[in-house]
């Protein structure tokens, strides 16, 4: 399996403005995070990058954009209707091909600067032949605002998993019942990380769910890959990295934080970092 | 002196798009920088807000400005022609009333959040009845970035100065030989916080100037306020607060956390911090 298209939804009602905001990268450079997003995608080779935005907004994010413009296409929504009516909105961009998903409002930085989130996904994705997800191990806590597996150890290799079930934000109760996964810490669950390899197959499930549903924003991914994972085999994969969700409280400067001190600008930093906490009674 | 309009200049090159940028308030609620901006003129008494913006740009930032939409009037910039030009095309909005100039690409933060910076500014020209600009005792390595005035305490009291000289990024060498101001720490100068109080009369000076000039860019405000120095009293006030300049590298990361450790989510800022600083070896 080839991946290189890749599709980053930007139309949801948060997620309109964050890829517009200026983070610091590793390198020093300031650049909007659209623009991390799509190094994201280039360096797990993707060649297409289809961006999902709201009617309008395609300029913006063009400017945005940098130097990569010729490798983007803008697919505009109508009407807010959901992630999995934004994610639909793709298919024909994607033309029947196996495609990175990635979600506009978090940024990805991996643990080895040279091996991004994306490549490790790709990976994977190419070598199986199937839709995966990234996860992460995160603790009960957050179960709130992820999508969550249940599965177990693919194949007796650490880090890649079998999904057998996936629910979207579930309850801790839930959880503990129906998809703990034997391995992690106590009271942590593998939840998504917010970038997927998807198949024809999955988006064809999807959007014969919306066409079927009378309310679009319930059909949410999780729906179409739980149902996915009755049939087809479904692989997640534990990424070697940190997802910062920049829509939560001090999401962004937690994301500008981690890339900041794995930066040659780390001394300066906390430098900086110990001068304000003095100041700060 | 009544100064109950303001003029915000946000269509420098840089200026552009930091306005727009997302910040977390001490209230813990995230918006533009440019809604501190008009809290900020808001709660020094100002009544009417002009914002000079490139062409083009008005719309974007009306939707930024949130709820104080009734109180701004966009100025729209043809070309950029510098941070002087910037200020003269705000002449027939503030129309011949004394007003507060204030930068789009800082952010300020008081040291008490009941009396903000730029209610500290004002209060002292209502007070004084002259030009003043909001100045901090800034270390000799940063004169590269700042106007930097010389001048005597005023009337004896601490905190206030009355300005000599005003002199546009001086060099080290310059500072120490002309712009020496008693009482502050060594190697410290007072350097302008990006904040204003003007008069017409340094408004005059400053369109005069720049009619008179082959290249309008060299014409800046310091320029102007040196000029003006001869003929009619403008006075310095050092702020209690911060300005932090969104531009410079790191500019956004530092006001954020200023923000966030001086604000309820001060422990939990700090717990994540630490837990970063545990995952970035």
């Amino acid at each position: 399996m080839d991946v290189t298209k890749a599709l980053i939804t930007a139309a949801g009602h948060g997620q309109r403005t964050l890829p517009l905001q200026t983070v610091v990268g590793r390198d020093g450079y300031p650049r909007p995070v659209l623009q991390f997003l799509i190094e994201e995608a280039i360096s797990a080779g993707i060649e297409d990058i289809g961006i999902v935005v709201n009617r309008g907004d395609a300029a913006l994010y063009r400017e945005a954009a940098g130097g990569a413009e010729g490798k983007l296409t803008f697919l505009e929504q109508d009407e807010a209707r959901g992630f999995g009516h934004a994610i639909a909105c793709g298919s024909r961009f994607v033309a029947g091909h196996a495609f990175l998903l990635m979600v506009s409002d978090h940024l990805y930085v991996s643990r080895d600067a040279g091996r991004s989130c994306a490549r490790q996904l790709v990976e994977v994705a190419c070598a199986e032949n199937c839709p995966v997800s990234a996860v992460q191990s995160t603790h009960e806590s957050l179960l709130g605002r992820f999508g969550t597996i249940g599965g177990r150890l693919f194949d007796g290799r650490g880090g890649i998993y079998e999904v057998e079930r996936v629910v979207e934000k579930p309850t801790p109760t839930l959880a503990e019942q129906e998809l703990a996964v034997p391995g992690l810490r106590l009271g942590h669950y593998l939840c998504f990380f917010g970038m997927h390899v998807l198949t024809p197959g999955v988006l064809g499930v999807l959007e014969q769910m919306l066409a079927d549903s009378a309310e679009p924003r319930q059909v949410t991914l999780s729906t179409a890959l739980d149902a996915v994972d009755q049939r087809e085999r479904h692989l997640a994969v534990e990424i070697d990295g940190r997802r910062f969700d920049l829509d939560a409280p001090f999401g962004l400067l937690q994301a500008q934080l981690a890339l900041a001190l794995d930066s040659p600008m780390r001394p300066r930093v906390l430098s900086d970092l110990v001068q304000l906490l003095a100041e700060t009674p």
